[in-house]
Formats: C-alpha cells, structure tokens, sequence
C-alpha cells in the first residue's frame, strides 16, 4: 500500500511545497523504512487548528444519535482497512499479529461502547444531568427551574502513543471520547507509526464523507520537530491536551501550557512502575506461580505496557519466587523495542541500576541482537531503594527493580516512599490482607487503580475502570483515559435556569 | 468581644514573637479598626501544612457518618456564635444586617447539605461508585471485578473572598467542600475580615474538639502579604486550591503553581460581567419593569456580587428601557464597598470607560461620600465596545455598561466577541427565543449558567446548579464552587479490582 507521508487537514491531504521528509523505522531490520512523510508546517497547523474552530460550530450542535452513527462508521471503516492496516503496523513497530489484532478490535470496540452509550442515555451524556423543579410558592423568594447538564469543551489535541498504535493513538481512546463528547480533534501523529496514522486517517475520513461530518472535526499532523506540538498546545482555540508519552516532553509542554492566558487541562498520561506488593504467606505458598506469572506479565509486549509490572517488592525470604523468577528471564530471549530512542532509554535505564551501588543484577536474559532489549532482573533492599531516587525511575522496557523487605514496618515506609502509579497490585492470602490493613490502605493513595492477586497489564474497558493516577503517573488525577468516563475530559457542566 | 490577632495552627492560637501588625479596615468609617492582627509567619505557614499532611492520614479514614457529624457541629457552632459574629462583620464589611443573616444561613445550610448527602449516600460519596460483576466464564479471558469509587485528593489551600464573608471565606463552599470530600483545609483568610475569620476559626475550632477530630484538619493562616500566600500553594503536601478573586492575583498564584513539579488543580472564581441580553419584542413590551429589575439587581450589595450585571446588550430603540434605567440610577444613593482598595480600582475602572470615545455616561447616582461608590450607566455601541478590549474588563462595583445593538447579526457579533462568564441572561418572549435561537446557542459556550427571564443575582444552591464558567470567569471549567457536586473538586477516582 502507497503512503503519501501527507498530513491530513480538514479533509485535504496536504504536503508543502519543499516540505522537511523524515521516515518511519523498521525495529525489525533495525533500519528506517523507505516512505517518506512529509512534515506539516506552521501554516498547516494553523490552517487546521481554524478548521477545527469553525467545524466545533456545527460539531457541537449534532445530536448524540448523529455522533453515534459517526463512530460506528469509523469503527467500520478501521474494519475495512483489513489485513494492509496490520501490516504497516507490524512494519512499523514489529508488534506480533496476534497483539496488533487484539489492539485493532479493542480500539475498534472502543468507538463502538462511546456509540453505544451516545444512543442509550436518556438522560444527556453520560446520564449524568440533574433537574430541579421550580417551585413557585417557596418564600421568601420563588424556586427557579434549574437543569444541569453538559457541553463539549471546544477544539481538542491529542498526541498519540508509541506503545499502543491503535488504542492510545490516531483513532484511540482520547479522540474518541472528544468525537463522541463533541469536540473536534487536531492529532499529531506518532513519528514512530505514521504509516499506521495515515491508514487510520484516511478510515476516518471515510467516515467524515459518508456520515456528512464537518470537514474540519478532525486533522492529523506529521510532524518531527517539537516546534509544530508546541504552537498546537498554545492555540488559542485549543480546549484541552489528551497526551500519552514521556515526563520530559510533558513537563515541556506544560510549560507552554502555563504561559497561554487562558488556563486548559493537560491530560497527561506519563510513566508507572506498577509496583507488585508480595505478602509473606502468599510468597511462601504460591511464590513459583506467583514468579511465573510476574514474568509472564512484565514480558508482555516486551516490557511496553504502560501497566507492565516493573517493581516488585518481595519478602526478603521469598527464595522461590526469587529463584523461579531468576530462571524465567534467564530463559527468556530477546525482543525488539518501538523505536531506536527507546532502545536508547532502555540501555541507559539499566545502566543507571547497574552502577548504582547496592543494586545487584540478578537475572539476564540472552541478548540476540544488538539492538534488541532483553529482559533484567535487578535486586536491592528496602533502604537502597529508599535513598535512592534514580532507583524509583520507570525503565521503559523488559527491566524489573525486585526490593526486598525484612517486615511489615520497612514495607509500610517502601510504599510511603512511592511516587504515584497508574497501578499497584498486592499479591497475599486472607490473611495477609487483614495483617497489613493499614499498608493497603496507604497504597490506594499511590494508585488510580488497585488489584489484588492479578496482573496490572490488561486493562479491561468497561465502566467502573479508571486509567490513570497520581502524579506523576498522570498529569490530573480526576480523570480516565479508559472507559465511558473518559468523556468527562472534554465536557463541562452548565446549568440552565428558567422561572417555571 | 476581644479579637486575639492570633493564627490558629492546628489547635493553638498562635502569635510569632515580634510578629509584623495590620488592621482591618471600617468601611463605613473609612479607617482602620483598633483591633491589631498578627501576620502569620512562614514558619506557622510550615507547621499547618505539616499538620494537614498528618491529619489526613486519620482524616481520609473518618466514614462519612462521621464527617456529617462533624459538618452539622460546625454549622452549630456558627449558630452559636450569635450576634456577635454579625456584628464584627457589619464592622468589617459594612454589609447591611439582613444580608449578612441571609448568608450566615446560607453559609449553614450548605454545610448540613453536604452532612446530609454524605449520610444519604448509599453507594459510595455522592453515589458516583460503579461496579462490574466479574465473569469467570469469558473467552479468551476471564472478567475481572471492578469497582470505580473516590478518594480525597489529599491537603487542600483555601483562600477566602472579599464579599462574601461567610458563603465563600473562612467556612464558606471550598471548605465545606473539601471536609465533606475527606481533605484538611489550609485556609488564607481575607484581610478585608480578619476578625470575621478569627470568629469563624473558634467555631470550628470546638467542632473539632467536640467531635475528636484531627487537630490539623483545618488551620487558618493570618497575613496581609502575598509571600505566604505562595509558600502555601507551593507546598508538596498541598493537592488542590480554590480561591476566589482577582485576575492579577490568580495569575501570580498560577505562576507559582506552575513551577511546582507535581501539577495541581487551581479552582479560581474571577471575574464576570454577567451579560443581560435583552431582545426587541421583550425590550418593546416590557421595558420598564425590566429596567427595574435589572437596575435593583445590579445594585444589590453595591455591585459588588459575583453574579452582578455588569454588561447589558439591548436594542438601540430600547427606549423605554433606557429611560427608566437612567431614572432608577439617577434617584440611586451611594454606599461603600468592601475595602479602600475596592474603592480605589472601581474609581479607576470607571475613569478608563469615562475615557473611551464612543461611550457616554448615562447616568450616576448621587455621591453621599468620597469615600462611597455611586451606581454609573455608561452606553456605547456595539462596534466601539467590540474594538474597546478595556471595556469588557468586569468594573467591580455598581457600574453598568449598556452596549446597543442595531440588529440580530450585530447582537450575534457581540456575542461572539465575550469573554467566558459565570452566567448570562436572556430577556425575551418565546417568539424572541425562536427568533434567536442560533444566538442563544453561541451565548452557552461563554457561560457556566444560562438564565431566561430573571436576574443572574442570587445563586440557588440546589443539585444541579453550576457556579463557575469558561476562563477568564474560572479557571477550571469542569468544577463547581456551589452545590454538592463542589465535592468533586476534591475528589479523585479508583479502581479496586479482584479476579471474583
């Protein structure tokens, strides 16, 4: 299939005249792929940020049945991308088949379940408006009619995910809540999956023309420098940032965020090490299942999950689970990762633990190429991991920090310690829970989400899931990236107020 | 009754040794009370803070059972404080008795309203949980157990307001709010109420004691200069603010938000010209009445609530209207307003519409006292307020600015050109509202409450009001600062989730 490396802005696909070219890479060969994509200008920006303004004014007015149809007909038009989409993604990222596949139905589902919700409530969006009758004969003063209910916030940016090219990207979980709340969204895509956000654009503009959508609902930037991202986020007509990504790009584009006079909210979903709680009896008991599964967990997508289990923390004589784990990622072999700046990352993450005194390597698994990433498995105590901040650093990859604890007390100022997480999850008994009440209860205030004796990787989309957490986890706490109530993101109460 | 000056940190009563003095101010008398107040240090500041983060631990764990019992304590205690509190604010604020009593009640039923949902509430604060059943038996993977619940944000800043002594300041909707959610509360006092907040302080401060609850779950800071005001919503252990006030200062406040490393959400309540559109056939019809009411209004507390009309658009042969307006202003006496530095920007805001070419000075109220502010109508038309940037700035105080329109696409234009607002009106028949109904369309997204027919004055506190609105009139879009969903502000969700 022929990519055009074109931006897409307000249903023109565009590339400027002498515009910079940059590539795609191929984490398999290891090698950059061969399409060049055109990266869109400051005046393309524009051109699309004004778009979005202007198509907000019909947007906004569509009944949730008329938005519904149009998510419907996304999620279809993704379908009708068929096996080409799997491909250039595979290409693309080297993800196997079977994930891609996986990612491609829940993203696809996703856009369904927010259809579904906008034909089901009877009572606005979400079901969340409230009315209060008036009442005419109340003294001193008569009670007005009041109905709360609400609106799209405007324009919206979102910036796409490396580790989910599907559910957390061009068409993923942040763009389909705006669509589906009745905002407009400008993407920037991806540099490490363009291809995949051409694809997916062009399905929605399929979309666009066959539900009769305003033409400027949605545009999908290419764009390789920072420059383009930063004068999208300072748009005046800009409402609210969805962003999946890195601290440092966050922290960059807060930056330019606060300088902008009117204040909007940055939805950042940053990094996690979804800390793995071993309780003793559980450990004595279950430590070999427990590894095994652990393992399995922190393996999935090779370490890239925002989920994924990256610190464990393990009675100081769990030997079991010590030992089961050692010769699970002993075994394990190597596997590519997105992109080569996240190889980059990976290499200089475990360097970090490696030389950090106190920390020792306990578990390696073989290294088959030189770019690929290989799993690690680190090991200190409590006080090691307290004094150190670098230790408490997500590494973005097959790499897992093991501390051990001696007793309940070095445990409970382990989880004190914690910066907040999108996950935690405690592995124990009955009893272990009723011991260690008071830790759990400490712990919720580290997490947006709480698992006992499951995996973190796995996000299940449904209603009463939440996806996201504490800083610095995620830049606001009051919100999910996953589910329904993802649509509170871009939506904003108004109460209308009449005599009768 | 003998005001003591003193902070109250976390139980005591607390005065640094050579404290810097202020004084609060008799507006009626136009100088300072005798009574000295002692600026809270930045070391009293500290010690709050910490004492906060430490009450929370307990806190957060207190049922909502015993958080009611705690909220109506309070509210007994503000009862019990008698007429003494309203004679110290009288003093303070030279607000009329009735007024003050109206809003003491308001300031106490709000308070047992929160108590009151948190021990009605079946499932959870506020009964936003949500739960999923698990599945043992899905394919390809078993459903997990969900439930999606809220927790505390953790230790929260309050500043309090000028005019509103009791419904805003010291024990006023962030508070309660913030109590209610399972937050300590830091709180700024206003220095416009020294003595007011001191008051309200012992009232909770035998709340505190009568029910058991955590010494540092409220403490009330003592200063007149800005320093602590930023060491407070500097403060890791700080989660949220509400402030309400000027633009300048909240600006400053978010400057220093900005710089913190972890992101926190500011709930600012601004400024608002609270647009009155009054169409032709209302106009026409009923254009004396409306003048009357729109005049008593805006005169309500001398302009100075945050719901006043400050901004009204009528048809250019609105005469009737017009008239009446200058009569009803004309015949107005001057009063004071809440504070010489009131006094001072609303002298210069007027001078700055004086100054405009384009706009005239309809009317004003006799000037009783150079000290007082008099109502003033000023007019203009609709091209010379939409090139006037300096005329859509709120003056605070009984100033009205009355923009002309010729027509509805003029009215639309006008429209278009507003700033976000907490609320507008629309005055109209329902033949104007068919008319103008793309018109009333656009006017939402500029407000947080849209009313027909009656006066933006006087907030209902009921479930589905909504006080707040689009930046600059808040800063948060999303949140309320009345009525039970206030709670949210300081609310976050999880999820705790099993495999049964």
């Amino acid at each position: 299939m022929q990519i055009s490396g074109a931006s897409y802005i307000a249903g023109q696909w565009c590339i400027a005249e002498g515009a910079n070219k940059f590539f795609g890479f191929s984490p398999k060969l290891n090698q950059p792929l061969s399409s060049p994509i055109y990266e869109a200008t400051e005046q393309m920006l524009g051109q699309a940020v004004s778009a979005a303004e202007q198509a907000f004014i019909d947007y906004r007015q569509t009944s949730p049945a008329e938005r519904a149809t149009f998510l419907y007909a996304i999620a279809d038009e993704i379908e009708a991308l068929g096996e080409q989409l799997l491909e250039v993604t595979h290409q693309e990222t080297n993800l196997p088949f079977a994930r891609l596949q996986g990612e491609r139905g829940r993203t696809i589902n996703q856009l369904r379940a927010f259809a579904q919700s906008l034909e089901q409530c009877k009572n606005g969006l979400l079901d969340l408006d409230i009315e209060d009758a008036a009442d005419a004969h109340r003294t001193p003063q008569a009670k007005p009619h009041t109905h709360l209910s609400y609106l799209p916030v405007g324009v919206v940016a979102v910036f796409g995910a490396s580790n989910f090219p599907y559910a957390f990207s061009t068409l993923g979980g942040d763009t389909a809540a705006a669509l589906a709340a009745g905002c407009p969204v400008v993407m920037k895509s991806h540099t490490a999956h363009p291809a995949t956000s051409e694809l997916m654009t062009r399905a929605i503009d399929k979309a666009i023309v066959k539900t009769g959508m305003p033409k400027g609902v949605f545009s999908m930037i290419q764009a390789k420098g920072y420059g383009i991202s930063h004068q999208l986020v300072a748009a005046d007509s800009i409402k609210a940032v969805g962003f999946t990504g890195s601290f440092g790009v966050a922290q960059k584009l807060m930056d330019t965020i606060a300088k902008r006079k009117e204040v909007i909210p940055f939805y950042g979903e940053l990094g996690s090490t979804n800390p793995q709680v071993v309780f003793a009896q559980k450990a004595a008991q279950h430590g070999k299942e427990l590894a095994q599964a652990l393992c399995q967990s922190m393996l999935m997508g090779n370490g890239q999950f925002c989920t994924s289990p990256g610190l464990w923390l393990v009675p100081s004589d769990a030997h079991e689970l010590i030992e089961e784990s050692i010769e699970q990622l002993s075994k394990s072999t190597s596997d590519t990762l997105l992109s080569p700046n996240i190889v980059t990352s990976f290499k200089q993450g475990i360097d970090v633990f490696k030389h950090t005194q106190g920390v020792s390597l306990l578990a390696q698994g073989k290294l088959e190429q030189d770019f690929h990433a290989n799993a690690h498995l680190f090991c200190t105590d409590a006080a090691t991991y307290m004094e150190n901040s670098q230790l408490h650093e997500e590494v973005f990859g097959p790499a897992v920090m093991m501390v051990k604890y001696d007793d309940s007390q070095q445990l409970k100022q382990l989880i004190d310690s914690l910066e907040g997480q999108l996950t935690a999850s405690i592995h124990g008994s009955n009893e272990d829970f009723a011991k260690n009440a008071q830790i759990i209860e400490a712990l919720q205030y580290k997490v947006g989400r709480l698992i006992e004796n499951q995996m973190p990787t796995g996000v299940e989309v449904c209603a009463s899931m939440n996806h996201g957490g504490p800083f610095p986890s995620s830049t606001d706490v009051r919100s999910t990236s996953v589910g329904l109530n993802a649509m509170l993101r871009f939506l904003r109460p108004i109460c209308r107020q009449r005599p009768q």
